[in-house]
């Protein structure tokens, strides 16, 4: 099952592509695809049959493809969880994962367009499976038990601007943009993705390859992501989280570094979960939106 | 006009403190308190001449106070935006706030508890004057303007595990935990406030005063750091903005410094905001809650 959201931003409807990948509306059956949906088997099931049967109307081509879920009640990040990004950067690999936060306003459609802060050179694209929570976990110390809390995987592009986060204390400033977190096109349920863990990554910036890796060389599996995370603070449904990003990013690669400019199309990709596309575009530093 | 929620956790009703300070529930003209309630004059005038009525029911004694909002999309705070705790701090006032976010799962009722951490030994108290959005606000560089979008304003306590921020590199680890944003008792909308630069505020620990300030103080006033802000990010209505804490921290007075310890009574208050009175209390390592 791959579940989608179609028309425009904030007046989305609920979708799922069929086996022949023809996109058909879900709207008479469910309002939102949330976390309250995820962990509940029974209308998941509902809406394989309804897809099964043929019955549903098709979206008409050329409507837009909106995230794949409602806004997350938080997005939590790790970084440095890819062995292979660990090593580009020259860094050890941390006894406990990084965490850091977005705010939910950073969410885009996988088509949209990610616009760039006025001033900005140095923003940075990461590849990365996204898990969204369908149970609710709090203090779980078993990876198997928190494993089976995730209700849904998605690509996700988790953009950066690194001159923001390297002036520290904290990286909220580069990572909090609006625009800086396309997520989709498809939400896929646990079952259908199989084994998290063997998942190929890869993001491509106007169709040069720049990342390619695999959720093999995560240095804790989603499982223990979550489990850790957990300890930290409730996940609820609908939390999105963020698992790391594997090597290539433009901050570690050989100068001059080749960060997102604006007319860059950034293709990002996890196997199974769809490939976005998105346009880089810069914003009037004089715009005032009230 | 002073707002609260009243109800066990996840089922509160809104309600309203009338002229002789009794709760009135207000379940018959709104069903939450939230940021579109927040931006409309028309609702908020309704609740404002219902209270007046003297018709509304009266709350029960012994029915437990809840966060006086929904909760927030996001959660935005600055730090060493105060002078004397960037004194106290040996910091020099820096150029631009300090920014980070917490998780909307942090906040807590304005008498519930604060859970220490397992094993925690650096969790510190933070008296800081909360703003909540009652206006989108984006790129908007006049403080003037952006101060036009606050819906209300409330006491929080921004709760911070101190070695964990130290940790770095971010200070997700130290802000994260359940419970560690208590608000409330009350909303209070901007009209009845005043001026929002002439509040006092205070912070006590088992009775004793251990900060005492004034937003008078403020490095940037509060629509300052809206403005910074939306220039980082879109601010919606509903969002809590979190303007930082004057001195008097646990991390920066005289060893054996005083951090809170289960048992601990922390009171915190802004003047014309209400006091809030949370207990200290510890949570089992080995607690699992899926």
């Amino acid at each position: 099952m791959r579940l989608l959201s179609v028309g425009p931003p904030g007046a989305e409807r609920p979708a799922a592509l069929d086996d022949q990948d023809v996109a058909r509306d879900l709207s008479a059956i469910v309002t939102v695809i949330d976390g309250d949906l995820l962990g509940d088997p029974g209308r998941l099931a509902t809406i394989r049959d309804a897809i099964a049967s043929g019955r549903l109307p098709v979206v008409p081509d050329g409507v837009r493809i909106g995230p794949p879920t409602a806004r997350p009640g938080k997005i939590v990040g790790v970084g440095l969880n890819y062995e292979d990004h660990a090593e580009e950067a020259g860094a050890e690999i941390p006894d406990e994962p990084v965490v850091f936060l977005k705010p939910s306003t950073s969410i885009v459609g996988p088509y949209d367009a990610i616009e760039l802060p006025p001033g900005s050179t140095t923003t940075d694209y990461e590849v990365e499976l996204g898990v969204v929570i369908g149970r609710r976990l709090s203090r779980c110390r078993d990876p198997r038990t928190a494993l089976a809390a995730v209700g849904g995987y998605l690509t996700v592009d988790d953009v950066s601007e690194r001159s923001r986060i390297a002036a520290g204390p904290t990286w909220a400033k580069g990572k909090c943009a609006d625009t800086f977190t396309p997520v989709g096109p498809w939400l896929v349920p646990p079952d259908t993705v199989g084994d998290p863990q063997a998942l190929d990554l890869e993001l491509w910036v106007d169709g040069e390859r720049r990342q390619r890796g695999t959720t093999a060389r995560m240095v804790l599996d989603v499982g223990g992501i979550l489990a850790f995370l957990s300890t930290l603070m409730t996940l609820e449904p609908g939390d999105l989280v963020l698992t790391g990003t594997p090597g290539g990013v433009a901050a570690l690669r050989p100068e001059p570094r080749p960060f997102l400019r604006e007319g860059h199309v950034v293709e990002a990709e996890v196997s199974g979960l769809g490939r976005q596309r998105t346009r880089v575009v810069a914003v009037e530093e004089t715009e005032v939106r009230v």
